[in-house]
């Protein structure tokens, strides 16, 4: 059976699908509508919702909360982000940013995966800095404006980069190599 | 015994226990770190964190939750008002606004009032716009960009003029006199 991944964000699942293939993971969507909590921390929202979506679902499955952590904006969007990316969109963020020098930035993604035996989690970063402008038009939500450390191309320009780079891969890859071990165990 | 405020926000105690004492409740301060949910709604948000509340309690109390919600912001910051505010500021919300011509916003506040017969929640609404900059020293948190409808002061420029038309006014006094009603009936 495939491991439930619950998103309702097509473009997360496909980023998951093809990084857990190299790891012999198989994954199926699922959509349930979680509450999600406030927290400064993509980790605790994870688990907290993994929490509550196992109550309903009583199925092993996993989840992601990710954001994009601006220094000089107090770590505004954070854990807000595809909130305020609906609201203000890149424009928005380029606004608060006008002017602004210390332009860097990092993206943060937390897996939570649960089953009867409890939550786990696992958190990936990558560093980078705020564009000037947006950038791109692969990937989503804040890809266009997001330089990872050492390129010169935005998430949106390079879907190749962002698929190496990513604070999502990276908890990924933690992720699936432990539940992998997990599986040959049995 | 007096009914007890949760908030840990002293200016919105004082605002309370001034609009209050006009119906006779007397208010003391409770201070628990009640966890939030993500809703786009005051009033769904206030209920939320009175259940919570009541569960840790277990005593009468009531709260509040406020939101400031921008037209051409589509309701940014919302209920994520107090929390964007730490991270933006004044200058923040100016910045997003800069140029913007439609400049409509109003201030939602809803109160939940629980006892061990559930949650009531009264709101109250004050509508204006956004200033073109930050003006006055009095009030908290968006004070000073906000002028309400027939004014040209900001809240900030003016208490009395916020202690008449504010959205947390409206709520609490329909809240007031509910509450006082259902005392007399004891």
């Amino acid at each position: 059976m495939n491991l439930l991944f619950l998103t309702g964000n097509q473009h997360k699942f496909a980023e998951a699908k093809s990084i857990l293939k190299a790891y012999d993971v198989k994954i199926s969507p699922l959509n349930l509508n979680i509450e999600e909590i406030r927290s400064e921390s993509c980790a605790r929202v994870a688990e907290a919702s993994a929490q509550s979506a196992y109550e309903r679902a009583r199925k092993p499955l996993f989840l992601e909360d990710a954001g994009l952590f601006v220094k000089a904006l107090n770590g505004f969007p954070g854990t807000y982000s595809s909130w305020a990316f609906s609201r203000l969109g890149n424009k928005g963020l380029l606004r608060l940013m006008r002017g602004v020098e210390n332009r860097s930035a990092k993206f943060v993604s937390a897996i939570a995966y649960v089953d009867s035996k409890g939550v786990r989690t696992f958190t990936g970063a990558c560093e980078g800095e705020i564009a000037l402008s947006a950038r791109g038009k692969k990937g989503f939500g804040y890809d266009p404006l997001f330089i990872p450390k050492g390129s010169r191309k935005t998430f949106a320009q390079d879907a190749e980069l962002k698929k190496q780079l990513s604070h999502r891969r990276k908890a990924l890859e933690k992720f699936a190599h432990w539940y992998s071990l997990k599986m040959k165990k049995g």
